[in-house]
Formats: C-alpha cells, sequence, structure tokens
C-alpha cells in the first residue's frame, strides 16, 4: 500500500502543475469566473483520477509527460461534478474538503458557469494536448472523456441518484449497481482507459484497461460508502452519515457493513487476478486495489 | 432575403433529423434526462447556427452530409446555454419561445445536469462525427467549438453580463462590446468557422470566415437588443422589454434606437463587403445579412 501512497504523492506536484499551466490565468477576464475555477480544482484532492491516467499510459509504456495534460482534464471533469452535484438543487452541500463550495464561497450562478467552463475546457484540453499526440489520439480521447461523462455515464448516474431518493426503487439492488457504476465509475474506468489510449493501445489491451477500471470503480464506490457509514465528519471533510440520513442507495445501507466488506474484498480479488495480467506497474496497481480495498479501516 | 429564409427552411428537416439521430433516445435510461434533453432542443428554434455551419462548410465546397453533425452539435451548444442561463440562479425565466422552461417544465437539477450533458454531447459528437472526416478535422472542431464556449468565450460573456447587472461598468461602452462579443458573438462565429473546418480551408480562408462570423454575431446582438426594445412579447415569444426592465447593457440602452440602427447598418455594410470575397453562396450571405440587419422593421 506504500508504494501507491508513494505514487501519489511523486506524482501530485506534475499534475498541480498541469492544471496550472492548463487552466486560465486568474489575471485573465473575467476573472471571478477564473477565480472560482482554480478555488474548486486547488481545494486538496487527492488526485485519483490523475494517477489513473498516468497509470493506464505507463502499464503500455507511454512516456509520463504525454499524459499529464489528460490527467489534468480528468480532475477538471471530476471537479466539475462536484461543484454541480453541491448545488443547492442537487445535493446541498455547504462544506467540501472542509472549505465552503463554490456556491457559498461565489454565488449560485457563478458555481453552474464555472462548472460549466471547467467541463468544457477538459474536453477542449484533451482535444488540443499534447500537440505532439497524433489526431487520432485526440480525437479519440474527447471521445472516451466524453462517453463516460455524458447522459449515459456520469451524469445519467447523478440523476438516477437523484430519482432513487425521491422514490425507492423497485428494484433496489438493480438500482444500486446501475448508478454506481456510472456515478463513480465510468469516469474512473475512463481514466484508465485514457491513459491507454496515449500508448495507442491495442483493442484487446483497451478491453482490459476498462475491465480493471470497472474493478477499481466499484472499490472505490463500496469503500466510499463504507468510510460514509463508519468514518467520522473530521476524517472526511464532509458530513458523516449524509448519505444514511438522505436515505440514499448505498452498499451498506442496502447489505450491511459485513456483506459490504465481503464484496469488497471479492472485488479487491477480482481486480488483482487482472492487474496480473498487464505487462508494466503491477506493483503499484496492487498496492493501489489495497488502498481502495482497506481506505474504511 | 427570401433566400436565407428558404435556405433555412430547406435546411431545418435536415438540421432536425441530424439532432434526432445524435441525440440519446427518450428510451434510453434515465428517460428524463433524456426527455429534457429533447424537450430543450425541439422546442422550435431558428437553427440559425446549424445554417451558419453548413454556410461556413458549403462556401469552401465541403458536401452538407459532412457538416451536418456539425451543425447540430452546435444547436446542442446553444440550447444548453439557453438552459442554464433560464435558471433561478441566473436569468431565471419560466418562458422561452412560449413554452416553460427546462425548470419549469421538470426541475432545476435536471435543468442543470440537462445543460451539462447537452453541451459534453455536443463535443462527443464533434470528437466522433462524421467518422470519414480526418482525425485531424474532427480534434480541431472540438477545439473550435471549445474555444467560442468557454470561460473567455461565450461562458465568459455570461459571467460579465450578469455582473455588469450587479454593478453598472465603469466603462460601459467597452463592457458592452466585451459582452456582446462573447456572449452571442463567439458560438456564431465560431459556426461559420467551423463549417469551413470540414472543408479543410487554408489559415486566411479561416480567417475570412472568422471575420465575417464576427460581423454576422455583432449583427445579430444589435438586432436582439433593438427588437427587445421594439419587439411585442408575442413576437419574441418572452417577456419584451425585460433587457430594459433588468437594466441589461444594451445597444438602445446605451446608444438609442437611432444610433443602434445606424451601427447596425454600418455593420451590415461591413459584412457585405467581406461576403464579396468568399467563393460560393455569396447571395445567400447578402440574404442573411439582410435578414438579421432587419429583423426589427
Amino acid at each position: 500500500m506504500a508504494e501507491f501512497v508513494e505514487f501519489l504523492a511523486d506524482l501530485r506536484p506534475e499534475v498541480e502543475r498541469a492544471l496550472d499551466r492548463l487552466l486560465p490565468a486568474e489575471s485573465a477576464r473575467p476573472a471571478r469566473l477564473h477565480a472560482a475555477m482554480r478555488y474548486s480544482v486547488f481545494a486538496g484532492g487527492k488526485r485519483v483520477r490523475p494517477a489513473l491516467v498516468v497509470l493506464g499510459g505507463e502499464i503500455y509504456g507511454a512516456p509520463r509527460e504525454t499524459l499529464l495534460p489528460a490527467a489534468a482534464a480528468m480532475e477538471m471533469i471530476h471537479t466539475f461534478s462536484l461543484v454541480h452535484d453541491d448545488l443547492p438543487a442537487l445535493d446541498d452541500d455547504d462544506l467540501r474538503r472542509g472549505r465552503p463550495t463554490v456556491h457559498k464561497q461565489f454565488d449560485e450562478a457563478l458555481a453552474i458557469l464555472a462548472g460549466d467552463a471547467l467541463l468544457n475546457h477538459a474536453l477542449l484540453c484533451l482535444a488540443r494536448e499534447p500537440a505532439s499526440a497524433p489526431p487520432a489520439v485526440r480525437a479519440r480521447a474527447v471521445a472516451v472523456a466524453g462517453e463516460s461523462v455524458g447522459s449515459t455515464g456520469m451524469i445519467g448516474g447523478q440523476v438516477a441518484d437523484l430519482e432513487a431518493e425521491q422514490r425507492w426503487p423497485d428494484d433496489p439492488a438493480g438500482a444500486l449497481e446501475w448508478i454506481h457504476r456510472r456515478k463513480t465509475g465510468c469516469l474512473l474506468e475512463a481514466s484508465l482507459v485514457l491513459g491507454g489510449i496515449y500508448a495507442e493501445v491495442s483493442e484487446p489491451e483497451e478491453r482490459r484497461l476498462r475491465r480493471l477500471g470497472a474493478a477499481l470503480g466499484l472499490l472505490f464506490q463500496i469503500g466510499d460508502d463504507l468510510l460514509d457509514v463508519l468514518g467520522s465528519t473530521e476524517e472526511l471533510g464532509k458530513t458523516a452519515g449524509k448519505d444514511a440520513a438522505a436515505r440514499k442507495l448505498t452498499y451498506p445501507g442496502l447489505y450491511g457493513v459485513d456483506e459490504s466488506r465481503r464484496r469488497l474484498r471479492g472485488v479487491a480479488a477480482e481486480a488483482l487476478e487482472l492487474a496480473c495480467e498487464l505487462p508494466r506497474r503491477q506493483d503499484t496497481l496492487r498496492s493501489l486495489i489495497h488502498y481502495l480495498g482497506e481506505r474504511d479501516r
């Protein structure tokens, strides 16, 4: 587990630099919009999605510098989703990572528009950067990212999640899987696949990355659900037990803590098997899987 | 003028078909999200942006079928901007083209997410379609569209407009130009340029399209401002005089109706001159310029 934590710590300054370089300067007009974009992006996230982009690429031998723009772009997309999810009309959260959410720090209109601008800027960066990448790689990168974000991906998952809150679904187990796979899974999966795109992987290699990415997404989500039940507000930087209070669909809510942990271990075992088939970065992947599988301890 | 109106009428069913083909089916899960996306897109817009994409391409000889996906994508982007602009935190509009706005017909959360999904889907379509276009063309199309939407384009213009509403700018004439150029101009300009991208135009040709597109954008905006002052609520499908009531920056508000009309004619003359330099579609362009220059009569 130390290995992935070190990988994340080593990578972090490179990701921050890429984000800083790619985001519009705060001095550029309109300054308040650019300030809001930067406020939300530089809020101390763990940069898990950028790490997955870099891992996905390094597994198949892509040089790191070709991966950093896409790593930054996926973090912008993740940030856009947080800014909009926090809005009063959606999850209505005042705090994010221990700081006021964007609509609290600025205002609601700016939070909506800053979110829009982050999503747009992310896809724009993928279309342009790195300029050295073949245009076919850049066009495909936009497609892979866009599919993961879209109405049948992350945004679709968010809509279904809000619907399940309003009306408890007839098939809660099916709904839980559908929603989690999209709401969190799609973006994590796409991050790993995206890395492979810059290594110009074959179709079977891309499918392998996608299967591993899907397993990582599930690990992440079950772990998050468990953390919400078991963690303290301090550790989370958000209000603990919020999911249960809102009667959201979660693994522990549906299956209990013990069964959720059992599933977490099952998915971790599956992910470890998939990781063994890959040509590089096996140790980092193994350590990542342990990291995701044991976040609730 | 008849010629452009005919061009628009002829093109319309082709644009509607492209939109219908490219948007996710309403039966796809989550159905309510897809219903909201389609409700907002199929609300009877004039499809001016798609017409500009097709014109821009046909000026330089691109076949129409290669232009229709981009035409549809620009309409999705335009629709995204309307859905978000209408939200309570922004312009707070209940009616759009005579029908309830998306957050009124559905709810606010869904309007935010449907707007997000439309923006994302538009850029995704540009990255993928037409599959026959060289990848370099598709990557460049995403870049051209994304630049026009972004924080220094349309979204930046919207933020500056909201700011000007809250605090009257020190340099209202400068602010008016900056905002209008971005809020409406950028997308119209990018639509015309985008068409040229599919014809694989040279840099000087692209610059020519861009200059003409900028003039058309200005024509459109001054005309819109005049319509808001002079038109009736019935003609507009929205509440007339709303801009004046909200003390928004407008041409007639700043320069008066007569001077605004004089400017409109000046920009129209400039646009006509630019249109003369182009190899095809001169009659349609001339008629478009008259159409935009005389909408307030």
